[in-house]
């Protein structure tokens, strides 16, 4: 292991041969590496990231959960996780080792893996800086007060520090590119300017000094660094005309919005059987239940309006419309879904869903199932095979919405597909045209 | 309403054009109709057979369940449900008005429904002939004692009362083709012959009166008399190498075995999720019961031993393997399939699934489901698809295995692909391949 | 079968010897017969009442559900359902078959009985009288024009029709005394009123014709009449200082509130374990789905909160408290009950409940469960229960609440306690102390 | 903290004032303190024991799970956790600390109460004896040989060994007396002996070297030593008249079989609810699933089917029986319970109840639940509350079966009531009789 998380020293490649615990790639030529730019950059999943990648360099876990580990994404020349420095935003100041100390806790981090990554953590730690508030958030227990000052500036003051620290995180450590991947609590739900609908008037309201949601900021300041953004998080991001079109211009990749990781993934997965197999859906309901600080947030029934739009969406797209079952029987089908904060449970969202459905004769059935998944660690994996897929991207010289990458997500830009195997054999699609590792 | 499930007049096409209850489709030229031979022709599935094709007769019910009725199969030139004429072979003398008064009673056939379809009940009734008992069958309660004297026959006259059944089915309704479709309780699992592995050895066989598993027997007569058969049961029915030659050689189409149609269903469209997500399933546990005579007989550990093996397979043949997660962990992989009788549940099937998996950091977490299916009311439409895919393939000249088929089975023949998604877009491909109804 | 349920002729004693179709039991001396009063006549609970006593009658269904039929129980003196006579009131026009014929789509009303008990349905339904409608409901889609008129009467002639209806019902059948059981739908959530607080102060009110919510009314007219009063819903019905004391001093009996029949009752009863073991339950989360009219009724969300208040007190009061185990966590302790309407599943209550529990050396557990009942079939035979015991009050002259039906209750009047297994020994003791058949 | 497991001082009261940690109590006159002399002293739950008692010393961990450390049970005067002192036998070699380990990993045992606690357990190994193997067992991996020596002796040999370890430990440490709780794997069912009808036989077989169950001698051994035995485990120990009679004329106190903990214990707490609504249960099939070394044990049919004895007969004797629902219809009541070994699952029990029944009406609803414990856990507190309760009853001169215990048990000896809830009312009646704490 000769390399590390922020060092400036580029690693060699990887010597492990045996291609079990080090999916191996190329970083960019000339050995340089890739930024990877955690917005939220102290929060579980962040956590869960910094460790994880950790943990597999030093053999400490298994690659689990982590689809481009594996066939047949792992044939393609990702950028390494060697070659990967991690660094990011966040709001409060509380320790990374808090939020270690937490996971530990709830069994999803091994308390070896924290002692034996000290380092890697550090290192990260230390490549963090203060984050934007966004402009509707209150009430944060150990807000980060250079966060709160950054809060309060003009929108394009802010725009100009975010980019200000990814540009300087990129030379600090000679990298070759930034992803920024926004993993931030989910915003509160805003109200849609005129100004989103062309960049040029945007770019007007922000230099006008009209407040706008932080994760807008964020996707603007990337996409104006050059920089690849993924949203992660049900908050804008990108998703305005103003940002695709300028991200397309820029020639700079974007990805979002909210990654798929539990209850929708089932979901999205389970629909098209009953499609398939002609079974008409009278009923879907989830109820979601979960403990974390996101469960927090979405107290607020503003954040959670936010968040339920994206969970619901998906379902009705793959189940109803003019060609499925819904054909006759659109207006039978009932949705609902349901997100409670169970202080207990911590990091361990559980879901139970049922489903409600009509077969041949009229008769009426049922399926009801019970998800126990930890959130954080479905979700870290996938921040890494976006953050990896969105370096190929800038590579490539692929620009805007990258439209393979929709499995990810419960709302997927730019695209109305949400059956997921469907999605994934877009994936597939897209991963057979890439060289592989083996051509490099 | 011009024509009837058995009478001689050939219908004439469906005059309804909403395209609601009515799944047009031409039958042969010159309007002949296509016979649908049911064996097992007392029992649950059947009956839901045939009072579901005269419950869309008649308007009654929907057609939920019926992938066929919907788009995009809905758009081939298949044949319409209105052309297809029924009858069949069993074991035993209930009277059908006993299966559906059971099924009424379960809540599973609307008691109007019953009403209104008398007489297309009594026509098929009508159309009923004794069946060949399995050789290692004992203690039917309600057995036909011709059936009975049957079973004792040597094997060759078994097949030819079959085929001298089929081909007075045929000429006394002026059937363009008969297709075969087997539905009888499973058989007790039998020891593999080595006649099985080529024609000649078999006919030989059959003709040295060897005994053979009734399933083999239908199959063999079937395909003798060019009729297509389609094994819907864990029986081994054509699934031997003589006879998929014979059906090559004869021009005949066959599929099977043992239809898809609830756990089995569920699995194999949730497996491939956690194989795109690199979820490694540690254990997948899955509890069933029923309560029907299909439950009965699986009482007999020989029956259940038979049923359980096909269930089981085509989980491992979707998360093993060499390029998935099973990789590096596939001997950690724990799975078992239990069937239970429990009385009082009937015909309603009642599936517990537990899947434990280890995701990213190690971290072990968990679903279940619970799945209350009506065996009978989802098995019945695919038998009707299957019908119609089945005659399609006869009318296209299509001979052997019907590879396209394999999404309605839990044991496809000759294939090992078991992921349904794709066994669909399998399906889908055919399908867009074949004349459309707006071509004729 | 010499009784019906009507008629102008006290039947004859059961002459039923075998014990299990006919719990039998007197009446008051000289045969009479007690009248059972059911506001809300029309409704779901009601029409099970009505065909379910038929369907005793004539020996078509099981006792299955009702306690009053089995031992201990059954060996009370309690009145024979033969010598029961229905009727009631309503608001709605609807037929009772309308009722009935929703009840038989639905798998819970036999077919057959529904035709069998015409006469019975017919003979009760000439005996259903307008009844008085809430001040705060609105949007009936079949409201009585009748029960609107004397909705829009001042509270005391409103009081003074329900008696009258309840008298006249008394002298036309030659009832000993007519036990009243409120069975409408949920009310809106009302505020307290100060004069609820005596009894003088109550009937000023009324006389001075400040509004008052209907069951609070139903009350006040069954007190005044001399009937006892059973309230089986969340509504306030006699809830109220003013309406205990009237009932004392009127020695009228009285009980409610509020009938325990599903998830409350699971909770009630599994709860006390968690106790008993010292398992600390740090989260409870109940989600309820149902379809019915009483599930219309609960969308808006003033009928929702008072249902909701009933369903979340009982677990508080077994888990919580000075001398369990919240002794040391009781601020910890989650708790949370959702009702949802989900129109598919009509009578059939859905609930889904979760339990997260830590136990001996801070570790954590969970259960969870899944409920699948009838409400209506569930309340049924416990709205029997209850009028055969406020039937026996009355005969012994017992007055105001009634402590030992505390079992059949989510919010039982004047008590706090709501282990089922303790309110079930209370009534077991309360039963031991009643002359037995035997001794009659 | 001054005392400890197993030092030769006795301890000083419990200087804890604030009752929430440190549930006090006397010892026997004197200060002397009591053994608890734990049969499978290296398994998990002894493990679970001993870290349990150093935990709640060292205010580690919350005293969640322990019932006698809660209200009404914690006002009796019985001994104090400080006044145990530990020691076992056990046939394996594995140091405690890879029980620890497993636990550890399991997320059972929080790792730091490990650290903690090493003093405590390494007191308590020093007190870890060989013990006899049962003849049937085979194949351990990790046997002490001198648990192999011992298990070829003849059985007088055996108990005497097990005898002088009880004497040599009780003089070690001064002890008033010693309780021997039997915690070793299932043994296999075996067939029941004739000499196991009266004392003066058995103890003729046993000097006559016939072969007999090892549980069976340990109960021998602990009767004839004076020391009070429970059997927390389905195999035999004390279960048969010899030793019952044995135990009352030595005034020794006996408890078992098989602690209640989980699915069982569920069954127990809800099968009365169902019993009181005369809801009549029609099928009631319960699904476990354990991946611990008890769960590898069972794998063996032999040690299954004694398992799976005392794990069904609880549930038919509360829903059946002459005065219940069961009366008319106790033949259509069918009942299933299974155990299947999945390793992933460790410790962490998991199982799936699933109850079919019927209401009012001949409406067929149901019920099931999930149950995920942690076996050890639910375990441990229940051992120690029995020692605290044998203590008592010796002290108190009771002897022979211990009637009031009959709550912790599976298979209470020597009783019939297995309603959880009148389980409970005996323990609290027999608690109400003692003196309490207060009155010392």
């Amino acid at each position: 292991m000769t390399s590390d998380a922020s060092s400036d020293t580029p690693s060699s490649p990887s010597s492990h041969g045996d291609g079990r615990h080090h999916p191996t790639g190329s970083g960019a030529p000339g050995g340089k590496r890739t930024g990877l730019w955690l917005v939220g950059a102290r929060g579980a999943i962040s956590t869960c990231v910094v460790y994880g990648i950790a943990g597999i360099r030093h053999e400490l876990i298994p690659m689990a959960g982590l689809p481009t580990a594996f066939p047949p994404l792992s044939e393609i020349d990702l950028v390494s996780l060697d070659n990967l420095v991690l660094g990011g935003h966040d709001v409060c100041t509380r320790d990374l080792s808090a939020s270690a100390g937490e996971l530990v806790a709830a069994g999803i981090l091994p308390a070896d893996l924290v002692s034996m990554a000290r380092d890697d953590a550090a290192r990260y730690e230390s490549a963090i800086r203060p984050g934007i508030l966004d402009v509707a958030e209150t009430g944060f227990r150990d807000l980060d007060p250079r966060a709160a000052a950054l809060g309060s500036q003009p929108p394009l003051e802010q725009t100009k520090a975010i980019e200000a620290d990814l540009a300087a995180f990129q030379a600090d450590h000679d990298l070759e590119r930034v992803i920024v991947v926004y993993l931030a609590s989910t915003e509160a739900a805003s109200t849609r300017q005129d100004a989103w609908d062309s960049t040029a008037d945007f770019e007007a309201a922000v230099a006008d000094g009209v407040p706008q949601p932080a994760s807008l900021l964020y996707a603007y300041a990337a996409i104006r660094s050059g920089s690849p953004f993924v949203n992660f998080t049900p908050s804008i991001g990108a998703n305005v005309p103003a940002l695709i079109a300028l991200a397309e211009s820029k020639g700079v990749p974007i990805a979002g919005n909210d990654g798929k990781t539990g209850e929708t993934l089932l979901k999205t997965a389970l629909a098209p059987m009953f499609r398939a197999r002609a079974l008409q859906v009278l009923a879907w309901q989830g109820y979601n239940m979960l403990g974390n600080r996101d469960g927090e947030v979405l107290r607020d029934p503003n954040h959670k309006a936010a968040k339920l739009e994206t969970k619901d969406a998906a379902l009705r797209s793959i189940l109803g419309g003019a060609d499925g079952v819904g054909a006759g029987g659109e207006d039978r089908f009932h949705s609902q879904v349901s997100i409670d904060y169970v202080p207990s449970l911590g990091d361990w969202k559980t879901a139970w869903d049922f489903i409600h459905f009509e077969g041949f004769l009229g008769t009426k059935m049922s399926m009801q199932f019970t998800w126990s998944g930890c959130d954080s660690a479905l979700a870290a994996p996938l921040v890494i095979d976006l953050a990896r897929f969105a370096d190929l991207a800038a590579r490539n010289g692929e620009s805007g919405v990258l439209g393979h990458l929709g499995c990810y997500f419960k709302a997927p830009l730019a695209s109305q597909e949400h059956d997921f195997h469907r999605q994934m054999q877009a994936l597939y699609s897209y991963a057979q045209q890439q060289p592989s590792k083996a051509d490099q």
